[in-house]
Parts: C-alpha cells; sequence; structure tokens
C-alpha cells in the first residue's frame, strides 16, 4: 500500500545542542532535496550524511544550517525512505524548518505513527512496538533491560512458539480425527490435547507469575509515605531522593503542574505518591482527610509507614496501623539515635510479618536496610532480568490472564470429555487471544489506540 | 595539538523518539567501534549510518538498539572525528550509553565544547560560534535570522574587512614615511589616515545604530505590565499569550521554578516581567512596594501602562504616569466597549507624546494596534532582518563602542597634528578590539568563559 509522507520533530523539546526531523515515505528524499541546498539527494547512496542548508522557498533565506542523513527503504525504521534533518538545535529553528517541509508534500506525523508504520510495514510486531514506547519511558536500567528484550522480540518469540504448538495440536487433532489410523483416535486424540493445552497452560502461569514485576519495573511501585508529624517522613523523602537521583517527569498532555517523581532503588522505580503535598503540609493523612487518605492508600502498591524511636506508640500511629491492613507496607522506626520509649515489642506486633527497619534517618542510618527490604518485598531479594522473560504492560497482562482462562476452559471440557470440536473452540480462543498481544489478531481501533499514546515523531 | 576524545548528550532532556550521544575526538570511532555489534565501524567511509547494537563490556547485555553515524575529520562540526549515536530517546537509555561511553577513553564533555573545538581547529570564529548559542536560543524567527547570518561569517566578514582597511593604512603610512617618494608624505599621510579612521569610524557607527534593535531580536524586550486593579492587566496578557504562542523556558541553570516568558510579537520577542506575580496578585505595583517596583521598571525595557475607559482618571493612575516618566511605554486605554468617563484630552497630556492605544481587550480589540506600536517604537516600523548586519551580542557592541572611542582619540590626534606614529597606537588599538570580536585577539580565559556559557552538547 502506498502511503502519504509524514514528518515531526523526533527529539524531546527544548535547548539542545542537536534537534532532528524526521520524515518517512515515498516522498521523503524528494521534499527535502527540494529544500537542501548543494547537493542533489536523490542521486546519494543510502545510509549518508551530507551537509548543507535547508532554504526558506518563499523568501530564499537560509532556514537552518543542518546535515541531512537519507536512509532508503527498506532498512530503516518504518521500512519506508527515511530522512533525518539534524538541526542546530532550537526550538524556533526546528519549528520552522518543520513547517518548511510541511507547506511541501508532508504531512505531521501524528504521535507513534512512524513506530506504527514499523509494524503495518511488518517489520516489528506489535508487543516489539509497544516496547518501542516503553525504553522511551524506563525509569531504571531494569525496566529499559525488560523493555530493549521485549523489543527485540523474546515475548514475541514465546508467543508465537505458544501460538505454533496450539495450532499444530488443533491441526493434528483434525487429521487424526479425518483419517483415523487407529482406533483409539478419539482417546489419543484427547490425551494429546490435555498434554499439550496443559503445557501452554504452566507457560503462561509462569508468564504471569512474574508479570507483577514486570508491571512494577515498567511503571513504578506507587509508595504513600506515612506517619504522625515530625516522625521524619520529610528524612526519608530526602534520604531517598539524595541517594537516588529523583527523575522528574512531566505528565504527558497534562499542564506543567503536574509531575511525577521517581526515585530509582536498586533499579525498582519508586514513584513517590503526593509529594508535594507531604513535603508541604508534613501530614498526608491530616491533609487530605481519613477517607480520601484511604483512597490513596488503597492506590498504593507499597506504604512506608514511620514511627519516632524517641516516643512511646500513640493513639495516631495504631489508628494507621488499622488504616493499612491487608497492604503492602514497610514500618521504618526513626530517631534511633535518640533514647528508645517505642516497645517494639508492639510495634512487630502491629507489624503482624511485614518488614520493620529501624533507622536514625538524620544520620543516614537505616536506608540501605529498607532498600533491601523493598526489594525483598517485590522481588524476593534479588532482581534478575537476565533470563527472565517479564509482561510489564497491563494490556499484555490481560490477555494472557484470558489466554490462561480459556485453556482452562478447555481442560475443563477435556476433563468431562466433551467432544474434541467443542474443545477446539476454547483452544482457538487462546490462539487468538495471544495473538492479539504480538497483533497478529488485533483489530485496527486497538492499534489506532495503542499508538496514539505514542510521544510524536516516534 | 592531539585533543581527548569528548562525549555528551547533545539532544533536549526528556522523553522523545530519539536521543543522541556525540563524540569527538582522535578515539571516537575506536571507542564506538569497541562497544558496537555487528560491523567494524574503523573501515566504513566517513559519514555513512549504521544499524546495530551497543553492547555493555561489563555485562554483555545490550545496553541499545542504535543508529551509528560516522563522520571522518576534518569534514566535521568540529574538525575532528565525530561519531553520533542515535539511541531510542528516553532518559535512562541515553543515559545508560554514555555511561558505557565515558567508562572508555572518553572524558564528558564540558558545556560548548564541541563548538569550541570548531573554533579552536579554525573551523568558525568566535563571533560565529557565539551565533551558535544565539540560534539555539532564538525565542523568533527575527532572532534566528540575525543568529544565522552571524552564523553565516557576515558579521565576522565586515569585522575582517575593517581590520584589513586598519592595517593596510597602517602598513602603506609606515612605507611612506620610511621610503618618502614626496616632500609633502607627512601631510598626505594624515590625509590618508584621516579619510580611513572616518570611514570605519561611520561604518562602525553605523553598526551600533542597529545594535540595540539587534539586542532586542536577540535577548527580547523585557515588558512589565502595570495598572490598577481591575483595569484589565491579565486581560492584555492572556491576549498577547494567546495571539502569540507563548514560549517557555527555563533558565538554565537554575531551580526548575525560574522560567521565564516570552511571547512574539511580530517578531520581537516580549519577555513578560514577574509574570506569575502579575497574574496572581492583579497588581505588582501593590504587591512589592513602591521601591522595588520602581527598580523593577526601570530594568523593563517596555512597560505597557493599562487604564480604564469606563473610570475617570484617578490619583493612583497619575502616580503611576509619574513613576515611568522617561521610561520607553505604552498606554493602553481599556473597555471602550462601556461608556467613556475618562479624559482622554488628559491621557494623550499625560502621556507626553509616547503612543496611546485604545482597546477593548475582553472583545479583542486593539491588540493589532499595541503590537503595531511596539514595532513603531523600537524598529520604526519594519524589521528588517534581510540586509541588515545586526551586532545583537552585548560583548561586541561593547567592543565596537570601544573601537569607536580609540578611533575617535586617533581622529582626535589628527586633528591636533599630532605625530603619526602616536596615532597609530589608537588604530592598532581599534584593530585588536575589533578582533576580539571574531577571537583573533581574545584571551583564553575570555574564551573559556564564552564557551561555558553554552549547554552542554553543544
Amino acid at each position: 500500500m502506498e502511503r502519504d509522507t509524514i514528518a515531526a520533530i523526533s527529539t524531546p523539546i527544548g535547548e539542545g545542542a542537536i534537534s532532528i526531523v524526521r520524515l518517512s515515505g515515498p516522498k521523503a528524499i524528494a521534499i527535502t532535496n527540494e529544500l537542501f541546498s548543494k547537493k542533489d539527494l536523490e542521486q546519494v547512496e543510502s545510509h549518508t550524511i551530507h551537509y548543507g542548508k535547508i532554504i526558506d522557498p518563499e523568501t530564499g533565506d537560509i532556514a537552518e544550517e543542518v546535515m541531512v542523513s537519507v536512509m532508503r527503504a527498506p532498512k530503516t525504521f518504518t521500512r519506508e525512505d527515511v530522512v533525518e534533518i539534524n538541526c542546530h538545535g532550537g526550538m524556533v529553528s526546528v519549528n520552522r524548518v518543520l513547517e518548511i517541509i510541511l507547506s511541501k508534500n508532508a504531512r505531521l506525523a501524528e504521535p507513534g505513527e512512524f513506530t506504527k508504520r514499523a509494524f503495518l510495514n511488518g517489520r516489528i510486531d506489535l508487543s516489539q512496538a509497544e516496547a518501542v514506547m516503553d525504553l522511551i519511558r524506563a525509569k531504571t536500567d531494569k525496566a529499559m533491560s525488560v523493555a530493549l528484550k521485549q523489543m527485540d522480540g523474546r515475548l514475541s518469540g514465546l508467543i508465537k512458539r505458544l501460538r505454533q504448538e496450539l495450532l499444530e495440536t488443533v491441526a493434528h487433532v483434525e487429521v487424526n480425527i479425518d483419517y483415523p489410523e487407529y482406533d483409539d483416535v478419539e482417546e489419543m486424540s484427547h490425551q494429546m490435547m490435555r498434554e499439550k493445552t496443559q503445557k501452554v497452560h504452566d507457560e503462561i502461569e509462569r508468564l504471569l507469575q512474574v508479570a507483577k514485576q514486570g508491571k512494577i519495573l515498567r511503571e513504578g511501585l506507587a509508595t504513600a509515605i506515612i506517619g504522625r508529624p515530625n516522625v521524619g517522613k520529610s528524612s526519608l523523602m530526602n534520604a531517598l531522593v539524595q541517594e537516588n537521583k529523583a527523575i522528574v517527569t512531566e505528565v504527558a498532555g497534562t499542564t506543567r503542574d503536574i509531575i511525577e517523581e521517581y526515585v530509582n532503588v536498586r533499579g525498582v522505580p519508586l514513584k513517590l505518591v503526593d509529594t508535594a503535598g507531604i513535603r508541604e503540609t508534613e501530614d498526608i493523612v491530616e491533609k487530605i482527610g481519613v477517607e480520601r487518605s484511604r483512597k490513596v492508600l488503597k492506590e498504593s502498591d507499597l506504604i512506608l509507614l514511620v514511627l519516632n524511636y524517641n516516643e512511646e506508640l500513640m493513639e495516631e500511629d495504631k489508628k494507621l496501623f488499622e488504616a493499612i491492613q491487608g497492604l503492602e507496607y514497610i514500618v521504618i522506626v526513626n530517631k534511633t539515635d535518640l533514647p528508645q520509649k517505642l516497645d517494639m515489642d508492639e510495634v512487630n506486633h502491629l507489624a503482624a510479618g511485614s518488614p520493620v527497619i529501624t533507622a536514625a534517618l538524620i544520620k543516614e542510618a537505616g536506608i540501605d536496610e529498607l532498600e533491601a527490604a523493598i526489594a525483598q518485598t517485590f522481588f524476593a531479594g534479588e532482581i534478575d532480568t537476565g533470563d527472565v522473560t517479564y509482561v510489564s504492560n497491563v494490556r499484555h497482562i490481560q490477555l494472557l490472564k484470558q489466554a490462561k482462562q480459556a485453556l482452562e476452559d478447555a481442560m475443563q471440557g477435556l476433563e468431562i470429555a466433551m467432544p474434541l470440536d467443542i474443545v477446539q473452540i476454547d483452544v482457538t480462543r487462546t490462539w487468538e487471544l495471544l495473538g492479539e498481544i504480538i497483533g497478529d489478531t488485533a483489530s485496527d481501533s486497538l492499534i489506532d489506540q495503542l499508538f496514539s499514546q505514542f510521544c510524536l515523531g516516534k
């Protein structure tokens, strides 16, 4: 299918040394060539770089001094002709070059449209395309590593293998039924079906077992710090931010006021919930009221409850313990540099098995232990991104859960000796659900929606 | 001189489709090659692009999927070997690639160090290097156009020509004196000196005449909006921001709270002073106290005084008129959609020749007239960036002023028939001062200081 030519600024917005306008499509080279001084880009070899100037065709003025990279299909990001125009950075200059390009036969790319073309042109599948975005948004090395492996096709490979097994089983059984060599073909086919569905089911279960961790690596651990005033919540926040460089992200599509702050704790991105609130008011629970605070707590993946070693346990502390029952939390007993007044037995009793860390945050003691406890709680200590295939994307997790359910339906049917052609409906459904992960059986609207979450220029 | 190899992230920080790590220096290609899978980059031709992966040498893991551009000296930005590694965007991935590069034989580049090398290696002169930064920071098309022409060497060419004329004159006069062909050689030499110094003096004066405009295009016009409460200051601000896309810039090297907001008014960047203050308190003068408000006003290049057509002139209005006497201001009489109560004769009298614009900001009437008045006040209506060589940089302006003064000293010496070898001291001094603009006679510490203001990766 002949597509039109798209263009967008592909570098982050801001002052920098280099900004890039990227074009993709059949006219990418011709359009650039029309505006380029010095050289005939239509004649140059693929994957070569050319110095020159972009001339504003209306005024004849130099619009920018540029380096142009010419890459011809099919060995490109989109599998179409791609041109990258490296400008001198600066918003005005790169915007002007884009404007001039768009005044020619190119159209502004939609968010994610370059990657979408890579998908539509068959260079990558859907889970790989999603990994491209995960890579950009990755908050830690570990998260990046998960995304890179997914981009490299590790998850796709696994999913394809599982689908292949299901397909072969279905085909095999059909052949057996249509051309029975033996009398016990029905029994044999049932047996084979049972084995195969069980095997695929187990593999999906294994994927789902680490999916929670994959999701945490990808999205971060929403973390709330709670405690009475003056127990050291700000100290804890500062200690976490100082030891682990904070990553501040502006939330796309919103005003510049909404930002998210992440700290990287041994590869786990902690997203500090309502950071500003805690910093300013010293007491999140007091500030937002009991009902709303309970909601914030429920939405947190991890709660850090701070107590004061130098004071007796108060009614308020006990209420906080009550509020977080059933949630994932770690208790930090702060100010161990001061004389003990807190009954640690009581604390341990209330914690009911959740980790209790002692700390003197003002002396930076206890942070290591806290980080170890976080890693232990969510990753059983070691965060291994080496051999594990992490499913990290909610969409993938949902599809895997549905696929697992469909397989269980099939297995149950086999159990009660349902006819194989009925059982096969569930197996085929599993095959389709897995196909949605890699985009083989995904609908157009799903694809549109997925790519629209990408950033512009990707 | 053999230099070391430097590396830095050359794209703005943030989420984007592409981020670039740039290397420059004798080992740029070798270092990248060590970490690059798939191909031997040492063998590839210059100015070619190669797909591959950066491998973390410690773990053997893939660190990033990249496109590597190899450009060999001398046809590069720095005139050294340059490698650009295009990563998938995202802060973590590009930081990791940079870290791996720095673990090899490369060092993190200082701000501006790539451009500094371009200067030290003789590819560009100092005023061109400064234009590179101006281009990045340009707030409007016009400002960019000024920077582009300076980068293209227009100012350098002019300065070089003036220096050449001075040098030839000095040489000529010396030859004449040493080998006199005629008896009236002293008189002739004086005459020649007078003509040449006058000519160069006039050209410098012409440059300085438009320098104020150049500086405004480069740095923007610090603009304060003042007026009593409820006269429509916020409406004015909003109208300016809405009609002309606001450019918000974080000030480099400060916390993220200090931002500058620019609006592009017919190519003139207006820097709205204390925007936040005005927006929130509705009255800058009241908020910051009379003394401090006077200081803000004094530091503004332009003051927009808003009055209410629907009210009589009040004591407070008159006080504001007093406060801005001697400053550059425009009066906006707002709310002309309501019945007149303001005595316009009195306003015109108080304005004493400064422009008075009538407006109904709530109906978006009057903004065009205001913009025309701003253009008129600072650029006599037409902002011409075509043929004018704008000096826009304070450093250049200072040097030109000093050069002009030195020439005037020379001319005065000639007037009172001082000996030529005394006059020549001033002429030589002029030659040196002009040389500082293009970096011919600039000191190392000046050069260090200039480049340190650049952004990282440039």
